[in-house]
């Protein structure tokens, strides 16, 4: 038996998400049949996490466990060539069978992507969150900061099956601008149903100036969704990355 | 009677190319009608030129009159609000009745997209060609730069109603790379029908090492079209802009 490490990266436009569900267009469903075609069997592919409707990966990671006696590279390219276009395997790796693709991640990194026009954009309409207002990334980036460190995020949680915790971790946050381009990138320890979205939102208040920099804080303090800014809309979200502390890891490159 | 200069972006993933066709979707189609529900009567579109199937455009330019009496800027927020997401009205510039598109256009410039490797990506599948070879950007640059001047270029022209002359002028033809990405970049005073893509096929075989660099000299001097290399597939190509000499015309940015 061995277990293999895929790297994935996927456009979300046209998937209801990750996982499978009954009559709907998944990224599980869409690999592990296509895992199947190649090995006869359907295995179950974890994830490190689910993604939503909608929502990229650059660098999702997930595990599956086969007889097959087919290497690495040969399942790379076997399913590159198999997979619908919308979905890449960008690197496969022979995993000790210990290896758990969702228990295994210490953290994941996300980025929101935001265009700040007036005018759409046919190229990146499906890959970014347009908005009209201008925004002031330095006050974006004030309060993007302010969430960094072990705190309650229970005011970013969207409704779901309630948590043992919503207390999580975040290492890292930053605002980026070039020219139109704004983009929020996040790294923690793990992330509520809808998180990087409602802060997205958040960011997006205080970066047009309806809301103070310091909302942030208030936000997080008052453990209420009410307090937050909408949720951002899915296709301006990335799941950039997965770290993983076994051995066999890579180290990975600091985030640009 | 006003006359409109609009600049449009469009997608082209999803079009049967500009031109209007009975029973298909095209850009012009899509954008007469739109401009009918907000002026009451449908125009004449007149581009500066086709695309075809699948090609993109960052700076398509055409003209319509109209007895409509709304402003520049009322136009293209309607246009915007109207249009469905693949198609973006730059600007919308009100004119001298005397400019068309088509007639007035002094010069365009293309840009043919490729990216080099062995794994697909989903983001950019749509706006590229993939290229599993290695490519040579030096030798592909030599070979760009044997096309600039005043030659008959027959050979780059597929099938297509006979033109009075397939004599044309290119004022400018470089290659760029970033990592993976290679940019073919080209302006001249006109395009035979699917000559770009007839370039860039050349150029990668060049690139690949599959011909000489000598090769693009040899093949224009040829007129054959059998001695060029294969027609690029269109969804790497993108019409940049188009210039005008007219007084009105807005001076362009030099070419990235």
């Amino acid at each position: 038996m061995k277990n293999f490490k895929l790297t994935i990266s996927y456009d979300g436009s046209d998937f209801f998400g990750w996982q499978t569900q009954p009559g709907k267009r998944t990224v599980q469903e869409t690999i592990e049949k296509t895992i199947q075609q190649i090995t006869s069997v359907k295995p179950h592919l974890q994830a490190s996490g689910r993604t939503d409707s909608g929502v990229h990966a650059l660098g999702q990671v997930a595990n599956f466990k086969t007889t097959s006696k087919l290497n690495a590279d040969k399942i790379q390219s076997a399913l590159n060539a198999n997979l619908p276009e919308d979905i890449s395997i960008l690197s496969v790796e022979d995993v000790p069978g210990s290896f758990d693709a969702n228990r295994d991640a210490v953290s994941k990194a996300y980025r929101y992507v935001i265009r700040q026009s007036r005018i759409p954009d046919p190229f990146s309409r499906k890959y970014s969150h347009t908005v009209k207002y201008s925004l002031n990334e330095s006050r974006m980036r004030e309060a993007a900061m302010a969430i960094v460190g072990t705190h309650d995020f229970q005011c970013f949680e969207t409704d779901w099956p309630n948590r043992a915790s919503s207390i999580r971790t975040i290492h890292y946050s930053n605002i980026s601008r070039m020219g139109d381009w704004i983009w929020f990138t996040v790294e923690g320890n793990g992330f509520l149903y809808n998180m990087v979205r409602a802060i997205a939102g958040t960011l997006i208040q205080i970066g047009r100036e309806f809301w103070a920099v310091e909302k942030m804080a208030q936000t997080i303090a008052s453990k209420d969704r009410n307090s937050a800014g909408p949720t951002a809309p899915a296709q301006g979200l990335f799941l950039l990355r997965v770290n993983y502390n076994t051995p066999h890891d890579q180290p990975q490159n600091p985030i640009p």
